[in-house]
């Protein structure tokens, strides 16, 4: 008897969804209508199988929903959506084994990741072999999209272990494409120094990873004495933008195209520029996007900022994912006429994280929005930290931004109190300080995704 | 067009290499001169496209060897023996792109790793994915010999990043087995502590690594409370025991049965210990293994301790192995005919690498010979380092010995040097000392391979 893995179909896998030609195909003739049919009956599938997974049926019933009250994603408000704490709190009350081997007899996790750890508990992440597949081909859609070539070179910088990222990365790359794949993991796996002898040994031309490394990797390559585009040839970066955009990493890699996708560990990737990088396409044949106010859980209009609460369609096994709460701020675009190539939604990507959200005189503000301002000022080197202190009964946010070079601190300060100002209709205090003076507390180049806010505000007791 | 990975046929790789219930019937009905038919008829194939890849037609030629002179395996010692320094100085002098891209045109290498520099500079080993895969079947056959089952959870204590040991274990476990799989990594990814909580979690039954680092967690599960085979029921153990066998491991782990392999990165798995566990079974559809006199290259009898020199016969990729010298030293076993079922040669397993091999008047010790009679002597905790210094034009062996409690290191150390010199025909000094006192030479938890020869007598210059 074969493994659940040997006995896979790539091929029709890849017929459900596809990567590379077939992907541009598929979109070439791709009517909102037919993408909505695919999307419903996917839908419908999901449902059937959610009902035979405790972790769902006890939500739901509890909720007052019974089996036949979904119909369809139009109805899909009335499930109640949760959040990573709901996942770590059901395996903690469950034994993990009966856990995961309820209603998964045709998919049972056979892969555990856990998260990080970095906001609570390491939550559990189980894949099957089908849709560990399915979302590593996400990743490859992407790649290929973006005019991957069999004579790449990708170098990763995801980190591995328990942690889920590196792998699922290396699976993408090794299973759907044909290019020359290094797993260099993160400067902890691999010191940086060495990372840059990785590129020039094996002729590295895409960078994978968060995007605070890669600018980190041009630096030290510098101090090597190699130049970034010249010497070190790199002509793709898949990354992390969030609000800073392409700008910043483009400058560190001279030549190189940047390009930003989002997703969470529990549903795979969720959305990714196109060609034309004009905001994140969501892959809708695979996943049910939701934007909703963090307060009050209704729907958020386009342009509007809220969570992101994510739907896998695809995602029949051991533990579905169905309205999931990602804490992620991200707002739906509105639709874009010269983009009708595309029938796929779009949403603007990782804004912030709604539990890093400060509310100062009523006005919601995250911190990561800083890093887009900071981008268009000159003599700063894009490195930031806030930190948020409770005056008396005031919230007060103070935003610590590093200097490049020799520009007049007081003059850049004022300069970016007035672009909060108006753009957010808040007021903060700048501080300009000097650089890597923000690293002990962002604990850039320890952390994969550094630190951008610091609650100094008495904890509630 | 599918991916390389994608159009692999899992069921034709298994029919030519079988695992789980495929490998037991497999042996059940294999002969002698079946296997021999096999092994000519896939060394033939190898031959042929070995003649098309440059690093071989290069050195072949070199030695005066033309494409007709090798006919059969018996004609194999007309070709040179080479080593990891050749390769390394293959890809030093070649374009590395220019170097993997020759006689692959139907398995190009896609997968990257590189040695981990422990012993000179990291070497580049590459994979096509069907070489790659075929090379993770034998762990699963492995594992799966030893009744690893569908409900068991293994726990992974190889590194990952650019090092190829906890890439391959993964893709073994995850591709060929329905057992569920937790990359936990070296300690270097997941701290000791974390590995005991992830056991107890995720009710982890199988644990696969360095034997040391898994013999170092029972501790410190007990350190935090837990009773090994009780609290932690594991009940198989794949390492790589050495010379000290199976005693150490499963003492640390009360319940679980440890079972002994041999590979290296180039190669793969080449031998493992059947269910009877009295020797390890050379993968003999896979692998050509000889046995060569360190110093003049001939080939070893039963018993006598040399190189061991590995042509894989599955690896028609971008790089060959063939008559690979992996500077490990074992030895053949006799034939045993207790052991008729299974008509594979055997090997002793790891006893030492001959360029550790220490020649004191004549005689040549390799210092991981020392746990072997360590484990039979109470007092004595498993831990040592050997240190070698020259006296006049006299090479002389100090032996450290941690205890383990209150024996008298007079006493022990009497006793172990009668053992040496019994046993090697060799005169070395032992000292006893405290718990842990070996580990700043050894740098046991540091690394996944202990250092357990320190060199200092004067270079030559």
């Amino acid at each position: 008897m074969m493994s659940q893995f040997a006995r896979l179909d790539f091929s029709e896998l890849l017929a459900q969804y596809p990567v590379g030609d077939g992907f541009t195909k598929w979109l070439a003739t791709l009517t909102r209508g037919r993408l909505d049919e695919l999307r419903e009956e996917r839908f419908r599938r999901l449902m059937d199988h959610a009902w035979t997974v405790p972790f769902y049926a006890e939500r739901w019933r509890a909720a007052g929903v019974s089996p036949g009250d979904i119909a369809c994603l139009d109805d899909i408000g009335a499930l109640p959506t949760f959040d990573k704490s709901d996942i770590v709190e059901f395996y903690e009350r469950s034994s993990f084994r009966t856990a995961i081997a309820s209603g998964s007899a045709t998919h049972p996790a056979l892969i555990l990741h856990t998260t990080s750890g970095t906001t609570g508990t390491p939550q559990p992440l189980v894949f099957s072999p089908l849709t560990r597949e399915i979302s590593n081909s996400f990743v490859a859609r992407l790649y290929l999209w973006h005019g991957l070539r069999a004579d790449d070179t990708v170098q990763s910088l995801y980190g591995h272990g328990m942690v889920n990222g590196g792998h699922h990365i290396r699976e993408a790359v090794l299973h759907f494409t044909d290019s020359l794949f290094l797993s260099a993991g993160s400067g902890a796996e691999t010191r940086s120094t060495r990372q840059i002898d990785l590129m020039r040994q094996f002729s590295t031309t895409v960078l994978v990873g968060f995007c605070d490394y890669i600018k980190h990797l041009a630096e030290v390559a510098r101090e090597q004495g190699f130049e970034p585009g010249v010497d070190l040839p790199i002509r793709l970066i898949f990354g992390h933008l969030g609000t800073e955009g392409h700008g910043p990493v483009e400058t560190a890699w001279p030549g190189a195209t940047a390009v930003d996708w989002y997703g969470v560990g529990d549903t795979g990737m969720i959305a990714a520029e196109g060609p034309e990088r004009r905001g994140l396409h969501i892959w809708e044949d695979a996943h049910h996007v939701e934007v909703l106010d963090s307060s009050t859980g209704q729907a958020c209009t386009v342009n509007e900022p809220g969570d992101v609460v994510c739907t896998s369609l695809y995602k029949l096994d051991a533990f579905p994912m169905i309205r999931f709460n990602t804490h992620d701020v991200s707002h739906f675009l509105p639709d874009d006429a010269t983009l009708q190539a595309y029938p796929l939604r779009r949403i603007a990507g990782f804004l912030g994280r709604s539990d890093n959200m400060v509310k100062l005189r009523g006005i919601n503000f995250y911190p990561h929005a800083v890093a887009s301002l900071i981008t268009n000022i000159g003599d700063l080197n894009g490195e930031y930290v806030c930190i948020v202190e409770r005056h008396g009964d005031r919230d007060e946010l103070h935003v610590v931004v590093e200097a490049n070079g020799a520009a007049d601190p007081s003059i850049v300060s004022q300069q970016l109190e007035r672009s909060i100002r108006e753009q957010f209709s808040v007021s903060v205090n700048v501080e300009i300080v000097s650089p890597r003076a923000t690293a002990h507390l962002t604990e850039l180049g320890q952390r994969q995704k550094p630190i951008r806010l610091v609650d100094r505000r008495p904890s509630p007791s």
